[in-house]
């Protein structure tokens, strides 16, 4: 029903290839310069790690919550230079993501081989530089927003406080999933753990970049992006049921082997794919009141959410 | 021969008590508000690893740092309510010493049974709670420092900088512990290795205290806090090398017995010991300039150093 304001997938797809190649410079030139005094194995690590690997959603909901008011076609210029105070944020928020990851592959928690198709952090180096790896990449992530260019004190500590709140959640819900009750949770249980885990790192990142918006326009987004991180998390739990190692670059059906339990394990594949669809519709609906200024972040959630992988 | 600017040993620990009593409080009290959210198994964790546990050298620092020029007897009150806007920071700086031991002590690292007298996080609880209450411990660190009371953003934002970079450093210098050169490395490689593992949180935690502190006082507190966190270093290694485990609280000759390259292997007893003694002096030294206002700090030096645990 909002087909009249949504880009084109083949035009969306396009900016993201642009973004991402953005994304990436940026990435490698803020590593290299808050790396200058790490050991070698620890910066190799790191940059197996979170180089070229990934969607980028939340450095990419970042730039989009903060373009709101300047982007004619609906999708603001990577390179536009009025964007170029967001990038440390857009790099610090891809850095809590990527020790995440590096963490919850350990042996001691999901134990996985593969993530984005190359040997987990643990199987390329070793577990101590897993857990050091993702250690520092935390730490790093503070250190560029604390001393992001061109970028008043107060925006700074915002992010700060957004980011280390997001961090927090994150490892509230994660403690939760890798201890599940013993019976099949409810609903409403597995919704608040994946609010935790998956959810509050996304409304940090779009929170970030929308830091400068009205009071309007921060409820709706709040209101997109909560449902958005659920639907991202349902489709993940679909993907993991029924995708093959190559589509997903790790092991699949990993949630089944593991005893885990995710929406299709709780409410079946094909009423999994129903909630996918009801929550999507949320999030859309969340996204009407800003009309055709948020074209960006409906592309966003519509194609990132088609995604096989 | 700075005898006369010295506190006695009795001034010293009485006030330490206090401190220590003061601390205790405002930790608990934070912990409380910021793990309201928190699965009770993670919050227990955080409990066990960071409440009635280690001198807390970090946060007196931060509180002697930031007294220099109201402390007619050379040590604050720590109950004077114009610190009270310090504790977040003192707080903060003890989530990321006690994330840091949580993780040194994991089986992949140093695979440590006992610290402080206790069974460590991943023998009391498991391997995977222990990873992510560091992991929360230190973005919980972050969220107190953005989120301080009664604090201007530009000290807040400073203390952001201050802390990351230390913590950054911090896990540079542990990667280099568990990654030692195959031959005994100089003096100035293991120095190295401990400016950055141990020296860098202590330089944190001085400069937060003493943030607002003239260019003067800040250069005279780095000569001091450098050579500190060296001594304190090569005390730890001559402890490993003598102490029983009731004295250490943990298991004792495990530099040794792990090939890990220490102060006492690198120089032998006698030498580390004489060496202790020169880096003590040199810390002693650059307080001079501030005379009697830096009694405090001295006593902190001489006394925290003079442990036998």
């Amino acid at each position: 029903m909002f087909d009249h304001l949504t880009l084109d997938i083949a035009t969306f797809q396009s900016w993201q290839r642009d973004f991402q190649a953005a994304f990436e410079i940026r990435l490698k030139q803020r590593l290299d310069d808050i790396l200058g005094e790490s050991p070698q194995r620890l910066k190799d690590a790191i940059g197996h790690a979170v180089i070229d690997g990934g969607k980028r959603l939340r450095p990419m909901l970042v730039i989009l919550g903060a373009s709101l008011d300047n982007t004619p076609g609906g999708l603001p210029d990577p390179n536009d230079p009025r964007l170029e105070q967001l990038w440390n944020a857009a790099v610090a928020i891809e850095l809590i993501h990527g020790y995440s990851l590096i963490h919850d592959d350990l042996p001691s928690m999901d134990n996985d081989d593969l993530r984005r198709g190359k040997p987990t952090v643990h199987r390329a180096f070793d577990e101590a530089t897993a857990i050091l790896a993702g250690d520092a990449l935390q730490s790093l992530a503070f250190s560029l927003l604390a001393d992001a260019p061109q970028t008043d004190v107060e925006t700074r500590l915002n992010w700060v406080s957004l980011l280390s709140t997001g961090a927090n959640r994150m490892v509230f819900g994660q403690q939760l999933d890798l201890n599940p009750p013993a019976q099949i949770p409810a609903l409403a249980e597995l919704t608040r753990m994946h609010e935790l885990k998956t959810g509050a790192l996304l409304y940090a990142a779009l929170m970030m970049g929308a830091s400068g918006c009205s009071a309007e326009d921060r409820a709706a987004l709040e209101a997109f992006i909560r449902p958005l991180g659920l639907a991202f998390q349902i489709q993940d739990d679909i993907l993991d049921a029924t995708g093959s190692a190559e589509q997903l670059g790790k092991t699949p059906g990993k949630d089944a082997a593991d005893l885990k339990y995710s929406y299709v394990t709780v409410l079946g594949l094909d009423a999994a794919r129903a909630h996918l669809n009801a929550t999507m519709r949320d999030a859309l609906n969340a996204l009407e009141p800003m009309g055709a200024r948020a074209c960006g972040l409906r592309a966003c959630a519509r194609f990132v959410l088609m995604r096989d992988h």
